[in-house]
């Protein structure tokens, strides 16, 4: 298990996260239990049309009452490629697919879980069939402009995405060599 | 447990992490096992010196070679009150003490985890007393201007506080508004 140490023990296993524990060296010479999570890495993607809109989501969860907006993307399955795994998170929670794809970075979202979370743009997205729900998602589509993608992130409407991202965004929104250089990242 | 259903059982409890499960039902009428973690709320102070330099750490952590940039904070102590928590972990970490206390915002990192960070800023602190480091920290005191911490945040040198504290920080870095309110709310 990366990112522990090699006699971490995993002490409990969830649907979700498991649980790491080891004894640590303090800087004293004590000892103490340190602990640390696994769960599931992710992918988000940031998926524009050949019109230059960007689909995001509308979705609710099934122990929420509320909608919230959110990118598009989901969990990578176990063994699963990153890059596999955002196209078919986006295939089925959009019916897009596109073969402009380029990973933006990799985010760690807290330093206590061993959890990474992909974020790519593919570009020239078309879509060739319909949504492919499970039981637990309800998710709506939404096309917005890339300056209403900016407004959207800056105002914390939108929630979802890796917090590299959102800084670019807002960076983006106030700064124009920064607005020019995101908009070619992202509509290429 | 706040955030989760009532009948949500504990299934395991760390030394960090606790972990509830319970069945959900579906969207479709089917079940499945939804799973949260709990974990102490934390604090993370802005603080400021009655020069207007604002104390931030260089520290590092037992099971990490490397040194990072952080907020001067910590965990909330089961049942602490967050303002008590905020207030002594600036007295242990930096040995500075201050009257002028104001909660920014509360913020939840992850929507998996029942974990809240209180954001705090404490003006006119002065320093009263040594660290009293425990064995696993090591954390050296750093004084930055304003400009300085968000030139830190915008470059992510400076990994910690809060994503809203960041957003508003990068916000101020590009926009004169913004910098006048934050300037305004963080020195008084």
């Amino acid at each position: 298990m990366e990112g522990v140490p090699k006699d971490a023990k995993k002490v409990f296993g969830g649907v979700l996260f498991d649980v790491y524990q080891w004894d640590q060296e303090m800087y004293d010479g004590s000892m103490a239990v340190f602990e640390r999570l696994n769960r599931p890495n992710t992918v988000e993607t940031v998926l524009v049309t050949p019109e230059n809109k960007i689909i995001i989501e509308r979705q609710r969860q099934p122990d929420r009452e509320d909608w919230f907006l959110s990118s598009v993307g989901g969990r990578i399955d176990e063994g699963e490629d990153p890059l596999v795994a955002a196209k078919r998170e986006v295939l089925e929670e959009s019916g897009y697919e596109s073969d402009d794809w380029e990973l933006l970075h990799v985010w760690r979202p807290t330093s206590k879980i061993l959890w990474d979370d992909y974020v790519y743009v593919a570009r020239g997205a078309q879509k060739v069939q319909e949504q492919e729900l499970d039981g637990g998602e309800q998710i709506e589509l939404m096309e917005v402009s890339f300056d209403e993608l900016l407004d959207l992130i800056d105002s914390r409407e939108l929630s979802g995405f890796s917090q590299i991202f959102r800084e670019m965004c807002i960076r983006a929104k106030y700064d124009k060599p920064s607005y020019e250089d995101l908009k070619k990242t992202i509509l290429g």
